[in-house]
């Protein structure tokens, strides 16, 4: 029931993980991940699980792992006008060991700034090539001047592991509800410590109460993590009923649900279902096949239903992947709004059973057996007596709670709760699946 | 064809009808039940069928039979304050038998009254719920002063029957449309006398006419009376195609159709045409599972095409259930224009067929055939033309007539007239079902 | 690729075969459908087919011949005041040969003029109905004096030929799209020369360029040349999978697509689309069954997803089947946005294909691919990665590349290239049918 949640929610101690994930400098493989996974452990008994570099996942390799300790840049006088300890955003991600003199002419080949916002230091990555360079304001970048800068970068790349967390909380199916965020990010908090945390949250907050389904929690690289998920766990995919992706749910824009490619899965019309009663900004969008890594959960060989929930699109704020996206920039009314949302979603998805009428033709004689005083609640007694009336004509074995509580117009917690009532007196039974 | 009827309509017939009914003190079984239904076979020869008591249908019980002679309260003085000789509302129906002495406190918890409405005698009743009361205006209440009253009911309730009016009127083919009206109210004017008068005018419309359908037309007490009438007829329940149930038809709101719980039947299709020409203030509502005996037959183990048809939807006119839902509250123009629209509808219904073109490849040649010229009527021939040309085009045995009206956006009686022609031709034939 | 076809348009040339064609007095039948066919023979290699006169077609009987020399009415005077000779109109098409002299009231029964548009001359047949008369201008009319005047119509009406033209052009499958057009008119200029020089600009286009359909062009007489074809050519109707007729095409109102009787069939869908991405005032209207041969193409015995492409809807414009629908009716404009409307959908059309995804779990690793790279044009980079990874996504064998344009909001052509780039680096492959 809905109202059973209302003891968890997003706190001062959400705030406070962010706090302490913020500093490290995570990748997509390497020891900021590790760091960053025994933290959560702190939190919620996840496993970390760990694949090889080199390993083939359908179309992919998992890549060398990559760890840095430092990074600067001096000038002539031998200032550091660039250091990686003041910023880990300094040195573009997955850099490979750099030591050298260079002319300001040839190290701007590998410099990024943004002059649009020339106080923020832009967030790049080179996975899939091996190179280097550093990300600085551009206000450094101005105040550079001509002569030799020394470079010293003290990264490695080397066969190691890719690293994940996983966290299964089981329920009375084995079918599965899955969550993933992406981990792979340095200091940026919008994107994607918002998303860690409010998965955190949720899990603590599934944990605790009575579930239907089964839920599977992935706290993994972006795009690599996802894939390399799939390939090894593909027998398990069938598993996998309904889903969503987390992505940046702290700033202050509106609630944003992102269809799954079904557009129509029980979780899209779920959300839609949330949305549509929230009096506020949020919205749903189409899907689109780039984003996050619903783009590989909705590829058409596994075509999963998995939305993805954010609030202001990625690419639509301009902090978005600059040093601009830090703890100023999120809201912690944001988040726990974000947190309600899912957990209103989560709650109507885990209840939206099918039922079938066991007094199939024409009405029960609701009188004689009680039914109407066996449904508690504040709600006045003529609602309760619609919503009896709905959830035993529609249940026919076709209808879930949530087709019930669309067509009658009546709230979803207030059809739950007579199809309890009308549970508890054999009136109903659950379908099969 | 629409005009075949345009001799049958609401007639002072009618109204001395409902005046002759108006007094008689109704429940879901007894005498006055009886009555009624005899003075029906004074206009339609109906069969009365009667239920023992105690007969177990579905989850329900047959309840005992209910009679009344009389009831009063007298005051102190021995004037009688309230008689069921005035107003047959006046008692709670099915008020077991009474007598005794009670002090105003004590009284007052069997008085039921109308504070909003001071003039107005509430309706009540206690079916399943053996007990009494009486229903009085507002008015009388107040006048009501301390001391001991007089209290006297002489009901009966035992063992004896339920008793209902059924008529079937064979067509051409053994599948039936069902009408249906309930005849359980005492003196209460639009609900329902204008459900059973306007269902006497439809079966004496229907008695006359040429029919594809067999019609079936049930009398009887809402709610127990269709549940008992699908419980010894479950057999039978496989004929009915299509139907609705009359409701309060005579008041002097816009006509309303509430479709049936498949929403898109048959039936709900042909009333929304017939509303959607009208050019008044009539509508269309959603199929919701409260209201009259389209409850029952819209049950899911029966889900039967079953609209309902009443004015002012039940519980939207303050007169509902009150001593002035009387006489003077229906308005013949009302009902007349109620008939009209059934007769409109049951008129499409019948005529609704399904056709395939027997020249179905390329259009045959109508001029040498002489189509054109053997269709009569006020119809100009360019229409006449378009309607031949639709008929023919749309008819591949997938397409009824109500279809192919909707498409061209040519009048049914047209596209009817166009499809009589192609038949007398042997262009066109009827498809099996 | 919609760019392929820059090079052809409509031309001077085709300008002087709409001239070279305007004076001959066509009819269903007889020497100037020859004369006009052998003209098409010098544009493109169409095969001149004849039915004999008496041949059952499905309900029709292929008529007589009908050919004509010469007809006047000559007055009192001796002087001919309506000639044959000055505009094939004059005569009604069909008129029997006839010799005599009448009184004006007698000819008055055979003449047919337009009191509303007093300067022009209607036009008029009467082929199945043995009859003979004149069309002349109101003002000749009215100019008319008592008296008795002489008739001479050297027309011939025997066994004969029905004469139709029909080109083939093989593409890579067999599946063909069909496209016809009436060549019966006299000297009526949009109604239909604009057609068949549209036809012949069609073919010339389709000639040059890689085909995955085939392309069948008919050039036949309205309704009994289509029914014709359809009777004789039963047996290869099946490959017939889209098509349109093309009507007026060369007056100066907006394009007009008329849907197939499908409503929702591919070629529908193409129109649409290309309608919807002009900005122009084209409309797209619904079928119904009357105007040209679609209404045999889509009778329900073969229902074809054929359309009809014409600019005003006959009937719609005064000129219509009168002199006045001349060579200053037309515009080359006009003739040349249908043509390049014509052309947009059938490129599309002709690139819809269905492909899978060779690739399907998981995004293949563009980048290492090369894939981006490899599409040129002048579409920027961020655009083609939304066409490949929609592509990629979209294509599970069930959406064809329409679909796929549609969902996406991306322009087809640029959708079209996306396929191209991932079929040729093998990551996608043509879905079977």
């Amino acid at each position: 029931m809905l109202r059973d949640c209302s003891d968890h929610q997003i706190t001062r101690e959400t705030e406070s993980l962010i706090r302490e994930l913020y500093p490290i400098c995570r990748s997509i493989t390497g020891d900021g991940v590790r760091q960053t996974l025994r933290i959560l452990q702190g939190q919620i008994p996840l496993t970390i699980q760990e694949v090889a570099s080199g390993t083939r996942v359908f179309d992919w390799t998992v890549p060398k792992e990559w760890n840095i300790r430092g990074a600067f840049i001096k000038n002539g006088r031998g200032d550091k006008i660039v250091d990686f300890a003041d910023c880990n955003l300094h040195v573009v991600g997955y850099s490979v060991p750099f030591k050298g003199r260079l002319s300001l002419e040839e190290l701007k080949k590998h410099l990024f700034a943004l002059p649009e916002h020339p106080d923020w230091i832009p967030y790049r990555t080179t996975y899939y090539k091996e190179s280097w360079g550093f990300c600085l304001s551009h206000r450094q970048l101005t105040e550079m001047t001509d002569g030799v800068y020394e470079v010293y970068i003290d990264s490695s790349l080397h066969d190691g592991q890719l690293t994940y967390g996983e966290y299964y909380i089981a329920g009375e199916r084995s079918d599965e509800v899955l969550l993933s965020c992406h981990i792979c990010h340095p200091s940026l908090c919008n994107d994607n410590l918002s998303g860690i945390a409010l998965m955190v949250s949720l899990a603590k907050h599934l944990t605790q109460r009575k579930r239907r389904y089964s839920y599977r929690f992935l706290f993994i690289p972006g795009t690599i993590g996802s894939i390399a998920w799939l390939a090894l766990n593909e027998a398990h995919v069938a598993s996998i009923k309904h889903g969503f992706v987390v992505a940046g749910v702290g700033d202050k824009g509106g609630f944003t649900y992102k269809k799954s490619r079904r557009r129509d899965a029980e979780i899209d019309r779920v959300f839609s279902y949330v949305l549509r009663n929230s009096a506020d900004n949020s919205k749903i969008i189409d899907f689109h096949p780039y984003g996050y890594d619903e783009r590989q959960f909705c590829s058409p060989g596994f075509n999963l239903s998995v939305g993805c929930v954010m609030r202001t699109p990625f690419g639509e704020y301009p902090e978005y992947h600059t040093s601009a996206d830090n703890l100023d920039f999120i809201s912690f009314e944001a988040l726990s709004d974000s947190f309600e949302k899912c957990v209103s979603a989560l709650n109507i998805l885990d209840n939206n059973g099918v039922y079938s009428n066991q007094n199939p033709k024409c009405e029960p004689q609701l009188g004689k057996r009680g039914v109407y005083g066996s449904i508690g609640g504040e709600t006045d007694r003529r609602t309760d007596e619609m919503a009896i009336l709905w959830v035993l004509n529609m249940s026919d074995g076709t209808n879930s709670l949530l087709d019930i509580a669309d067509r009658s117009g009546l709230n979803f917690a207030i059809i739950v709760k007579a199809a309890q009532a009308l549970l508890d007196h054999g009136l109903l039974k659950e379908s099969p699946e």
